[in-house]
């Protein structure tokens, strides 16, 4: 699930016990996810932590300072699994020859990301502790959104310089693309509580009609 | 601050202590609102209301039955003191003749209400418990953007039935409208923790920008 948590041992750390390190920082991500998802920022515990990871505390302390650099760790690791690829793909999309069609499949893979329960869960968690922690926040803005939109932007600069869009703002144009995309479905979720609120053709149709509207009023006439 | 919250007695209702009666509901909603919005739904408690209140912990349940019921009341309250004006002049704009100018003089004001303070704090409440109490996150979106989304479609349709806007979806159209105009401040607002995220001349300046994209996407041509 986690593919990013798990730091690859560098040649000097190398030793007979590197491997169980490893497995017990895992246990301890695994564990305090679930621990924080349930429990709220506040009400979760290092203790809570380390009973369910079959850790000490003191082997909890080892890995990770306090409770909001762990906190910060499951954002950056959750929060990048999604936006690693989505960003990378963006990239890729620079050389399209058919916007609209690559646009769509580029929009329907990010929703469906975007809508895993899981990181709704965290979504929500980040957002209903924003106002006392507001650092939480920042870093999964920041790695989120923030940063597949800065991706947008360089490409949609690109799309407006080869004549394909007319756009004077490349970063409104695409906060304005992810946000027709994302929007409806994302603050349903969000506010009803939904992990699940739409189907897969629903959110389908949802980025196909967001991408729809964004080249209807972006794309070059 | 909370006009809505202060219920008017019916004719058989009115008797000498009324008013006092009047005078304590409001203490007791003004005093939960700020202790709410200090410790979240779960660090709440009927006695720390009714200390901040002034009053006895019998007398809040007089009022309210359990805290749910409070909470509701509350969000309710400061909702529709947003969508209320908001769904008025919505129905109001029907008759326009420049739907630029009339529908940017509405996004204005209606992306300065959404990013009240104590509307986007208590709407981070409300998604951070969004997954355990779905019933408060459904309140607040129905009376919030559902409400004024419902209300949007009715009058894009008319707009679409004069040949001044072309749309197969009215209501896919209204939400359009909605998140453009307010995604990119409210987003940033949520996430960063920051209840004044943005001036009042870059609020105008994304409602501004939120109308003509959507304009361009949907203006008959």
């Amino acid at each position: 699930m986690h593919p990013r948590m798990t730091t690859r041992p560098s040649p000097q750390d190398e030793s007979e016990d590197e491997p169980r390190s490893t497995r017990k920082r895992r246990a301890i991500l695994d564990a305090s996810t679930s621990v924080f998802l349930s429990n709220g920022y506040v009400g979760t515990s290092m203790d809570e932590i380390a009973a369910l990871a079959r850790v000490s505390k003191q082997t909890v302390y080892k890995h990770f300072a306090d409770k909001e650099r762990l906190f910060s760790e499951i954002v950056t690791a959750t929060v990048d699994e999604i936006a690693d690829p989505n960003y990378d793909e963006v990239l890729n999309l620079m050389d399209t020859g058919d916007a609209e069609r690559d646009l769509c499949a580029f929009a329907r893979r990010q929703l469906r990301a975007v809508m895993e329960p899981r990181l709704l869960q965290l979504r929500r968690l980040v957002i209903g502790e924003a106002g006392r922690f507001p650092q939480l926040g920042r870093l999964f803005y920041e790695r989120g959104p923030g940063r597949t939109i800065d991706a947008l932007a360089t490409m949609f600069e690109r799309l407006a310089s080869r004549g394909a869009l007319e756009l004077d703002d490349p970063r409104l144009a695409a906060a304005h693309f992810n946000w027709l995309v994302m929007s409806i479905p994302l603050n349903q979720a969000m506010l009803l509580g939904e992990d699940e609120p739409a189907t897969q053709a629903e959110l389908d149709r949802y980025a196909d009609a967001g991408v729809r509207a964004f080249l209807a009023a972006y794309r070059s006439r």
